[in-house]
């Protein structure tokens, strides 16, 4: 089923690296970025996109372009999909079922961790080996020490592959279970999404008091680079459910947040995105924990157990 | 009313700084490092504390402990307020209010502006210049390149005493509005909690899914000095009010978010944190505004005005 495809002599490409064939699937920005690692380091690159037109500067690179994803699949040892959604993943690998039987299949498509296991048993059943792969990292980055991607499911797959998939960025394994990259992806997000809503309250604060954008923002990034630093020390209290601390406890942190929310409602800002923080605060400082640490905040996020389990609880302890 | 004390001989003292006469009133865990960045620098100090034998450390080094708060207002050209809050601050320097006039008051007691403009005013009228003062340290990082203090108020001041603000951290004025210093202040912590928000949502979520929060928090804090690089370009998207974007849209980032809050719902564990920030996602997004920049997402907390001019408007826009 494999197309071959002559190699031109004078590509300079390492003798042990002729023998790893790398597929890339999927070439918007960050297809594109992968392949091009791949291709700059002397790989045999075969590459698919539903527009074909995007793969000619990857060709021009030297890169084979598949004329269908089956012949893709079977081309590489090593299969890389990246696309906009689980829904084109499955749509796409449906056709190349059958050449998926002993490749490794590493999916860097954006899904949650149910959509991983699902995706993951299908692959499984076809004979191949699954690895999910979350990658932080923009085009640009690709390749370079700031870029990292979280791995997740065949550590057989991983280990073998490992070198090449530094090739991307650090390359952090994070379990054998499929959908544990997903998980981390997802919290990790989360955690930047919670700094672009301090972000956005910051500057409307600002703002309102006729503080241009850029003036908050150069120092609240000077800040947050500090303040990231103590969040490892909260991530031990937690861990380890001692929260017994000196400086930063519940009482003070509810006191001057409690204070930026006066504030803010004074110049007329809503208090959206800060206020469900004070409610729990709140609620741990209610059950006697004021003066324990504010990474004792997280408890009020875990007690309340699984959703099915928790009829009601929300409505008492939200905001 | 000043009493005369005499420096030991054999302390040495820049002959040009034994000028210039620094008082700290309040001698917490900051103000003890703020003294004794002064006292190391080779300053004259006095200090002043409710509970005297905290003041002990420093005289061992050098400073002297004044009995009133008057008698140590009074032996300072430069006078540095860190107390608890501003009650504290009007009632320990009423007494004082003789002793003020021709002096410098910098005050980095936490307030909120408003605190900050009734003290300015009293200090001003007691014939004393007027600082204000955000401290951006931990006692341990006072003086380091880490530490910042955002100043305002009297800018005569400030050029005046630069040099020695320069001891504490790297002194940002401004502006000469005395609440300036205050609301960066408040707006810097607001952007800080909201990062404190996601790293307990990231360590629940994690959590929920049986990882350690030191195993979600090292690739967070990693993320995050990533991501903060984003802030200053969304911060001039929102100065300019241009929000044309090739990359970081709204609908992705409310298509990424929507994904990680139905994720976090499939845990069990609560969303409060960061549903509000969907809220305004969505709010934009229904404006017609999915394929603008991710910062346009501060407009929602923008243009519902001042609370006296906006009844019923947060109810409407909340989640």
């Amino acid at each position: 089923m494999s197309t071959s495809h002559q190699y031109e002599p004078q590509q300079h490409q390492h003798e042990n690296q002729h023998q790893q064939r790398i597929t890339v699937i999927g070439l918007g920005n960050l297809g594109r970025a992968l392949a091009g690692a791949f291709l700059d380091a002397g790989y045999r690159v075969t590459v698919w996109n539903r527009s074909a037109a995007k793969a000619e500067p990857l060709v021009a690179k030297g890169a084979r372009r598949a004329e269908t994803v089956a012949d893709a699949v079977a081309a590489g040892d090593l299969v890389i999909v990246c696309v906009l959604d689980y829904d084109a993943v499955r749509e796409l690998l449906a056709p190349a079922a059958d050449a998926l039987a002993g490749r490794v299949l590493v999916n860097v498509t954006s899904g949650i961790p149910e959509q991983v296991r699902e995706l993951a048993g299908w692959v499984s059943a076809q004979g191949a080996s699954y690895l999910d792969g979350a990658v932080y990292a923009v085009p640009q980055t690709v390749g370079t020490p700031s870029a990292f991607v979280f791995y997740s499911g065949s550590s057989a797959a991983f280990d073998a592959h490992r070198e090449r998939l530094e090739l991307l960025g650090s390359a952090l394994f994070t379990g054998p279970q499929p959908d544990t990259a997903a998980v981390y992806d997802t919290a990790v997000l989360s955690g930047m999404y919670g700094m672009f809503a301090g972000f956005f309250h910051a500057v409307a604060l600002g703002g309102a008091n006729g503080i241009k954008a850029a003036d908050i923002t150069a120092p609240l990034v000077r800040w947050l680079h500090e303040a990231a630093a103590a969040l490892p020390g909260f991530a031990d209290e937690i861990d380890s459910g001692d929260y017994t601390t000196e400086t930063s406890n519940l009482d003070i942190n509810a006191g001057g947040l409690r204070a930026i929310l006066t504030a803010t409602r004074a110049q007329g800002v809503p208090t959206d995105l800060l206020a469900p923080l004070q409610a729990l605060f709140d609620e741990q400082i209610t059950q006697g924990h004021g003066t324990q640490s504010l990474a004792r905040t997280v408890e009020s996020l875990r007690e309340r157990g699984p959703l099915r389990e928790r009829d009601g609880a929300a409505e008492t302890a939200g905001s």
